[in-house]
């Protein structure tokens, strides 16, 4: 039984066994694919709500013949209002001999509580709270080598809401453990990245830079990884003016100064009000945040498919 | 990819194509058709709930064997609420690779915007605000073929909410199509039937009438289609009192004068207060709501096969 | 077609068959389940929320090949709130030919309502109001019987809040249709057991005591059942203090002086604030409160297949 709890657990090799399956899933005929699991049990158990990860985990594991029930608000409907703990829901659903229950939760560490009072359920973290999204930060780095065969030697730029995005945290985590990329940080000064996150990008010797000039950092890229500004969730002192979000936006003046063979990257959902990936480029073949939410179903298969194989 | 947006897009040859579809597959053993479809994925995608036409979706595809993944209260749990536009979630449900979404939305024309977003996925409209519900409209007709073998010639009495009713409005526009159709319109003058609909019957030559006089109206019908008041939906000016629900109410003396051969359908929920069908003559056999809400079922599971195999 | 309403429609020789039945599904390979009952439908419908049991029928069904669609809130999405009433609704889901729904309710005798409306769809009562939870019963009954090999002469001590809670009254009712056993039933006066549970008793001729002596009554249990005090639903002028909290406790202290054979079971959830069952004694073997939540799975799956074999 393995757990799926942080982007840190996977090294190098077994990332590389990770998309390699991937790769191999995506390529299956469906039909093929479809009783590759019969009589598996997959349970979505979500304390606060997120429709792509939830679904794309349901559709990965149905098209794999995995059964699955779904629990989208348990924070509203379960018996968590009732006072029970995060370790006696595990084991309950452990007991109904789940194979796998995908949890995301509001408080940081509580997969791994859940994980942790399983003997038989493997626990995937979709999240909890500020903690971890692993199986995001997995996608992100499978986008990025589908592109360009490795995870090394790149030029990455993250922008927007670096402060508080898990997502750029994460795959700027999980891509430190590889060796020649350089990562530049584009935000104002009150969004950059975290000086944690900063630490752990020195220990691993990785050159960064944070800057607000948007367009020199893109001029040479190869990955752009761009976040919406979370303007719904205003930080006290912030203001979040329109010239600042129009000046850290991807529109076409940024495609111009961006190399050919860039790719722009984005977790979704794109703030319709913002626009931070304009929708007048939606159509550049650079951009692949779309094709990066599909990848989301085809890692999460995998995923799926080597716990249940007793391969994770 | 075929997509369903309105009951308008079906002519009568491709009605019938899809009555005949009903049918065959009405009568095909559960165990022949379980296996149909095995691999196809179908999401529900409700932006706006509906328990009737989610679950009846939902148990058509799986009568087949279709893969399906709920959303049935997208507003609340999705990315809706950050901002997404509906052009954004429907590029990222076609990369997942969904065959069908069924959407419900709360504005009128976004179910063909998701359509036009969408390259691989095929949506069906599953009611669009004040817009379209066209299979409502198809397992309407269906329910009226099968009780008379077409849809031409026929003496039809609408009655209720005719002004606000989506379902009298979608089903009087298909059966414009048709020849030697009679049209009655009951209701209280601030509930008739709209302008459109009339210029639209207009153009097609087609007679119709709008009355008071219920049983006057019921005496010569051949398909009495009735609809709750909607009075938790008060509209100004407008008192819906005890004797109007009374006036306009099928019970017994309403059944004692309509003709032997007469269907009586109504599109539920039947309002409890109101009683518009009245629960004392329920087992008259010309009673055929509930049928009619099976129908739904059967209309639905068609349209979804024909969808998969590329029919439509 | 047959409908579970009540545990008082089981006898001895019924309930013997479904202990058989479950003991017979829960050592089958999940691959010789998986086809069992291929292409038949299961709704879920909750008009109040209940994960546990909604989805321990779930996974009991889909482990059987059972095609399940849920309404986990049907209260606040279907069309309840249009005023439709219990018989309606029942009458469309037996129309769309759904085999069984198992179907929670606010009102006590709703499930039986809808049963009666039902002509083809068995109705599985899930808990109706403050009136029965079937199942949750013949659960508890096969985790004693389990242990035991039978369900007579046995002393069983109930605990907690016996004025309401349900689980409690009912596994009461049921196991007085057997011989030999002993009740205790300790709580303070306030919380105690209902008089017309202890006519039930008298009827039977069954002996039971009323007590506060919490660890002479453990000293000579076979079954300790016990409860949560449902704080969260305060009584007028029962005060729930600390000190009753520890007086009514099953600590380290109680299991101290409970025989070595004797089973301790919980309805779950346990209160994380109460501790009713204390955590520090969770590794003790005879708490059995989470084997019990899944024998919940094992039995709903044996009740779901003698229902589609027509054996009940």
């Amino acid at each position: 039984m393995g757990h799926i709890l942080s982007a840190e657990q996977f090294d190098p090799n077994s990332l590389n066994d990770i998309f390699e399956r991937t790769y191999e899933l995506a390529n299956l005929d469906r039909r093929e694919l479809i009783d590759r699991h019969i009589g598996s049990q997959l349970i979505t158990f979500f304390y606060a709500s997120s429709t792509r990860t939830r679904i794309s985990f349901e559709l990965a594991a149905r098209s794999m013949g995995v059964g699955v029930t779904s629990v989208p608000d348990a924070e509203d409907t379960s018996s968590v209002f009732k006072g029970e703990t995060i370790e006696d829901t595990a084991r309950v659903l452990n007991n109904y001999e789940a194979d796998i229950v995908v949890m995301r939760t509001k408080v940081e560490g509580d997969t791994a509580k859940a994980a942790a009072a399983s003997d038989y359920t493997s626990i995937i973290n979709g999240g909890d709270g500020s903690g971890e999204h692993p199986t995001q930060a997995l996608l992100d780095a499978y986008t990025i080598q589908d592109e360009f065969g490795g995870l090394d030697g790149l030029n990455i730029v993250f922008g927007g809401d670096l402060r508080r995005g898990r997502t750029v945290r994460s795959l700027t985590k999980l891509l430190a453990n590889f060796g020649g990329n350089q990562f530049k940080f584009v935000s104002i000064p009150e969004l950059q990245i975290g000086q944690d996150i900063k630490n752990r990008l020195d220990e691993h010797d990785i050159e960064y830079e944070e800057t607000t000039d948007k367009l020199s950092a893109l001029s040479d890229a190869d990955v752009v990884y761009w976040t919406r500004l979370q303007s719904e969730r205003p930080i006290p002192g912030v203001e979040i003016t329109e010239e600042i979000i129009n000046q850290f936006k991807i529109d076409a003046a940024a495609m111009e100064v961006m190399p050919h063979e860039a790719i722009v990257m984005h977790p979704l959902p794109r703030d319709s009000k913002h626009n931070e990936i304009d929708t007048a480029i939606d159509h550049d073949p650079r951009i692949k945040m779309f094709d990066q939410a599909g990848n989301g179903k085809l890692v999460r298969a995998a995923l799926i498919d080597m716990i249940l194989s007793e391969e994770l």
